[in-house]
Order: C-alpha cells, then sequence, then structure tokens
C-alpha cells in the first residue's frame, strides 16, 4: 500500500483539486476526476440514508449505464435538503463539466459534501469546474489535490494505491471525519483502475469490496444524505485481472482508506475494532458489533482508557439480535474480563493505555462473525460537532 | 404535584433510607418500601435488555403473584452479569427482609443499581436490611431518605405524589441519570398508592402509564440491566378509584418523575422534547423520535444550542420507519426551518439559547405520532462517563 499516490497512480486517469470559492475559507473545494479511457466501466453504491442529497439522487442515475466519464466532487456545502432546486443545481454541474469536457452529462458523476440545507453558490462551482478542467493533470500531485479539495472536517486528505503484479493497479481517495456510518454505502470516495474490467464485474466487486471495507465503519452512527463510492475502470494498463483479483487489490485500497477515516475521526483518541463471534447468524453478528460501536456509555469509557465490560454487557444485551446473557464472553485487548455469565478477570488486567483497543465478544450461539471499526467519544468529538455547524 | 412528598405520602406505607456501607463513600444505599395494606396488590415492568440483573430475574418470577409485602433496593452495585452467584445473593437479601418483616420471600421485590459485573458485599447488605427495618416510619422525611438511598449518579433526590379529591393518592421515586432509554419498563422506580385494586388491574394500569411516562425517556440509549417500575398499592383509603382514575394520577406522578429524570440526566444542558407527527403508524413515529433523540450529531448541535437542522433530517432519513423527504418538515423551538423538500426559513431564527427544547419533525404520511424526551449530548456527559467507572 502507497499512500503517495492516489486516483492518478493507475493510466488513463487525470485529476484536479482546485479552491474555487465554496468555502467561505478559501481553502481547495471541488475536484474533478477524469477517466482518459480506452475504458469507461464505472459502478457505485450510495447511502442507504432515505434523506438523500441532490448529486445521489443524479448520480444513482447517470450510473445506470455502467459507464462514467469524469467525476466531480465539491466540498463546502452538501446538496442535501435543496429541494428541485438543488437538484437542477446538480444536473448544471454535470453538464457544465460535460461541455468542458466535450461529453455527455450523462456520463458525469456528481458529488458533494459539507452543511445539509444550503443552496451551492452555483457562480462559483461553474468557473470552478472550469479552472479545474484546465489544471487537469496525472501526477501524484493532482491526485493528492484531488483528495485534499474534498475534505471536511477532515484533517489531511486520504488516500491509497496499490500495484498488482500483472502491471495494473487501484487509486483512490475518501473523506469523512464525522456523520460516519456507512451501511451498504459510504462517505465519499473515488476509486479508479486501469485494469481492463466491463461495468457489470466492476459492480459486483464494488459491492463485495464495500461490505467488507467502508461498511465496517461506524463512528457515529450517523449514516449521512450524501455517502457515495464509485469506482472508474481505464483499462489502459490492457490487462484483464480475474474478478477474485479485483477484488483482492480494490479490498486493499479500499481497506487502507477506510483505516485512515477511522483514524482521523472527529475526536478520535482511540481506534476500536469490536469483533462478534458466535452469533447465530452473520446479520445478528453485525447487529451486536453495531450497537456496541454506537453505545455511548461504551465510547466514554473507551476514551477514559476504562475497560468497562459491564457497558459492553449492557450494550450487547439491547441489541435487536438473540443473545444469551450466561454464554456470553468479553475480551478487552486480549484478557478476558467476562466468561459464561462470570467476571473472568479484573477490569484492571485490562491494558487501555494505547490508541489502539480490540474488544472481543463471543456469543456462544452460533457461526455468525462481524467486524466493526469505530472510535471512543471524547471531549474532542463534542467540542468538534458543538462549535459551529458542519 | 408535590415533590416534598414520596413512598410514604399514600396511607398504609413505611419507608426507610440507610447508608448500609455498600458504597465506599459512606453515601446512603438501601432502601426499604413496606406496603402495611391492608391490601397488597403489586404490578412490575422490567427492562428489554436481554442481560438482566440478578434481582431482576428475581423480581420478575415473585410479580407473577401480583403481590408484594415491600421492595428492598440498594445502590452501589447492580448484580448485574454475576452468575448464578449473583441471584443467590439476590434471594438471600430476600430471605432476609422477609425474616425482618415475618413473611415470605415470595413477598419481597429485589431492585440494584450501580457498576455491572461486580458481587455485593452481601455482610454490608444483610445488615443494612436490619437497620432499615429498624427505621421504617410513614413520614415526609422516610419517603426522601428513601429516595436518596437509591441514588447513583443522581444530583439529588426525585419523588413526586399526587392526591385525588375521593382521598386516595399516588407517591413514587425514582433514580437514573445515565444508561437511560427504558423501553417497556424504565431505570429503578417505586410507585405507593393508597387505592383499593386488585393486582390485574394494578397491572394494567401501570402498563398503560409506563408506555406514556417512562418508555419517552431516552437520554443516551443505554436501555439497562436493571430498569424496574414496581407499584404498590395499600388499599388503606378505603377507595376504589376506576381504572381510568388510577391510570391518570399515577401517570401524572410517573410524568413527573420522568421530567426530574430528564433534568437531571449526565451532563444535561438542554432539555429536548421531540414529537413526530404524520408518521405511516405510531410504532414508525417512536422509531424516528428516539433515532433522532439518540443521534449524537443532533445531541451535539443542541449542546451547541444550534438549530442544525440538516443533522435532524439525516438523522430521520436513517431511521428504520418509512420517510419521504419531499414531504418531511422540520419545527425547532415554533420556527419551521424546513417544509416540503426545502429550507423554509433561516437557523439563525430559531432561538435555542435556553434550557427547553422543542424539535417537531412532521413526516406527512399519516397519523402515527410519538414524543420521546432527551437531552443534549455535552462535555459534562463526557466527562462523567468517562472520568470514573459507573
Amino acid at each position: 500500500m502507497n499512500r503517495s499516490k492516489g486516483v492518478t497512480g493507475p493510466k488513463g486517469f487525470k485529476a484536479a483539486g482546485v479552491a474555487a470559492g465554496i468555502k467561505e475559507s478559501g481553502a481547495p473545494d471541488l475536484t474533478l476526476v477524469v477517466n482518459e479511457g480506452p475504458g469507461q466501466a464505472a459502478a457505485g453504491v450510495f447511502t442507504t440514508n432515505q434523506v438523500k442529497a441532490a448529486p445521489v439522487l443524479w448520480t444513482q442515475q447517470v450510473i445506470k449505464e455502467r459507464r462514467l466519464r469524469a467525476v466531480v466532487l465539491n466540498s463546502g456545502g452538501a446538496n442535501a435538503c435543496t429541494g428541485p432546486e438543488g437538484f437542477q443545481d446538480t444536473h448544471a454541474t454535470a453538464e457544465k463539466v460535460a461541455d468542458v469536457l466535450g461529453v455527455g452529462a450523462i456520463e458525469i458523476a456528481v458529488c458533494s459534501t459539507g452543511l445539509i440545507g444550503e443552496r451551492l453558490p452555483m457562480d462559483r462551482v461553474l468557473t470552478g469546474v472550469e479552472k479545474a478542467a484546465a489544471g487537469l493533470a496525472d501526477t501524484d500531485e493532482a491526485g493528492l489535490a484531488a483528495a485534499t479539495a474534498v475534505m471536511t472536517t477532515d484533517s489531511h486528505p486520504k488516500q491509497s494505491h496499490a500495484a498488482h503484479a500483472a502491471g495494473w493497479s487501484v487509486g483512490g481517495f475518501a473523506k469523512g471525519a464525522g456523520m460516519l456510518a456507512p451501511n451498504m454505502a459510504t462517505m465519499l470516495s473515488v476509486l479508479t483502475t486501469d485494469a481492463v474490467v466491463d461495468g457489470d464485474t466492476l459492480d459486483a466487486a464494488l459491492r463485495e469490496v464495500t461490505a467488507r471495507t467502508y461498511d465496517t465503519l461506524d463512528v457515529d452512527g450517523g449514516t449521512s444524505t450524501n455517502d457515495t463510492v464509485l469506482v472508474l475502470a481505464s483499462g489502459a494498463s490492457g490487462v484483464t485481472p480475474t474478478k477474485a483479483e479485483l477484488v483482492e487489490v480494490l479490498a486493499s485500497v479500499a481497506g487502507d482508506l477506510v483505516k485512515q477515516l477511522q483514524g482521523d475521526a472527529e475526536g478520535v483518541t482511540k481506534e476500536v475494532a469490536i469483533t462478534v463471534t458466535g452469533a447465530r447468524t452473520d446479520a445478528d453478528a453485525i447487529v451486536v458489533a453495531r450497537t456496541v460501536a454506537e453505545d455511548n456509555l461504551v465510547k466514554t469509557a473507551l476514551f477514559g482508557s476504562d475497560p468497562n465490560w459491564g457497558r459492553i454487557a449492557m450494550a450487547v444485551g439491547r441489541a435487536a439480535a438473540e443473545v444469551d446473557q450466561f454464554k456470553l464472553g468479553i475480551t478487552v485487548n486480549g484478557v478476558t474480563l467476562f466468561a459464561d455469565g462470570h467476571k473472568a478477570a479484573d477490569r484492571s488486567e485490562a491494558d487501555l493505555s494505547g490508541r489502539d483497543v480490540t474488544v472481543e465478544i463471543a456469543l456462544g450461539l452460533g457461526e455468525g462473525t462481524a467486524t466493526v471499526l469505530t472510535t471512543d467519544l471524547s471531549h474532542g468529538y463534542v467540542e468538534e460537532n458543538s462549535a459551529y455547524s458542519s
């Protein structure tokens, strides 16, 4: 995994990230990723939130063709809850990108992120598109600029690149620090590959990968209105991998991006992996892991470096999944604190002073397993989310 | 409503609250409430958490008789996740109370609250029972002492009393400040009445009342392992109310206790009422209201006095209930900020500087309604729940 390259790592892609003036701060806020081909296969997965931003509604339509020439993304405004006018803004943005590239709007995906409920300053968006198009490049610098201009409360850009020995690679970036609980979708992320792959295979591979990577992250339960993951394939390497090879490399890049998202989550002081085993089904395991991951009493205890397994037991018990308290086991950082309905070791034996925490929950009922990545609930999280609108 | 009286307000009840030494601080930690009759009807509702404390397992059994002579409650330890030994401790406590009162253990309910996972110091519990029995009285002071000895992170005791013109009354106390999301049950609360009422009627009335009162409170989603509400009827007034009258007075006392619990929740700076209307069903309305009430991004915005309706829209959209973003309306403190899929007013028009906040969510789909009471997520909540085990 190489974090010095991103979406421009694979052959056939150009990108740019510019300051369009959407953000009052003057920080970069508009990204363009262009697939120069020869192939244009693409796939996407989107938020399960029923309140969907205009760019999600747009991109869900155009992705049905399994073909994209470019993705335009803006930070500084989510364009969510903005009515038909907001959808027209998205459409106008796609038309503008299509114009400058000399293609059709149906080949342009649009993503937005930022405050919900405000219209975008469209004059700035449209001139920003021109500025970005003029600066498109296939360099590492251009890939990093693209990863940078999508940031909101992120403290640093997140990108990753992985090459396959056969001569093709996958690159990508992601953004997201709060309102982060992808559910069969995710925050904003764009992946690129120069593998030769058709749209249907790419779609199937992406769904398999998101379930194993983006969907395992749950910082605050806040599945957002704008979650989007797109993958674009240029075919420029001339190499056709098997679907399994494609999934493997896509998953390695996506997994690395998710790890970076977790590490930069709002207020994070602990990076926590919650693994549930022995559930009646995998679905039950996910429900239990998510319930624990979203529990504020568990999260505040972790912030306090307190292996308070009683709170974990409480959260497990209130999950909408089958649980038997007399078969339950809880292991924190390798120390089993609770087993078979009894305290098994004093909590002081589990050392939570470090940044990484593992919580293993054994349900003893079946073969279902799941892992969810989360963070603690700190003063920093409260500060970031109460001091200003985001 | 009179908060200077509690469980000893109705005729036929004695109570005591003593320091048994269960808490290392030496604060009061053992409460006894005794029904002197002539009636002994009783009913209870309990946590829906699948991890249930030993006293819950015990009391769920004895309440099947719809008859209780006394309730013994301790703070300083939840006696949850303590295995068969913990259950034996609960049984021994009930036997001890039965002995000193000269009745059977099956007539004794037991409640515990405090840290999960530790055994109780049984020698102190048992001598505490003797001390409490020796101090039983029907005075206001005894009722207040009973309400005081159940406190954990509560900052003050919570009790209430309401008299019916026909000559009977209802009194009660409650405790709870965190891990507070009763769901067809609640934190610990004991209600008493001197009305003449049979056990089945009392049970039906209690279930109706808890659905309207305790169940509407959701501070942090943390349905606990020990939630218990009990009601004891002495019949000492000699008056037999209708079930509707009983429900009305029980609900007024329970509602007042819930308001006190909300106002004393961990870290609270805002007391928030979230009302959902126009849901397809009442069940859908509850799901939406709870999802918003438990959303950390909504709760931190409220702490920041920020009417960030976009976060409310996000939480509504991720609820497991039917929602149409183009019919959704959001009103905060009387100002409609979002209506029919559009921003309706600038967020600055809603003033959240005060302690009380109302959030009205109109779904526009049907007749389902629900109200959930919650609080904000503040630095105080994080501090209380990270700085020490509870």
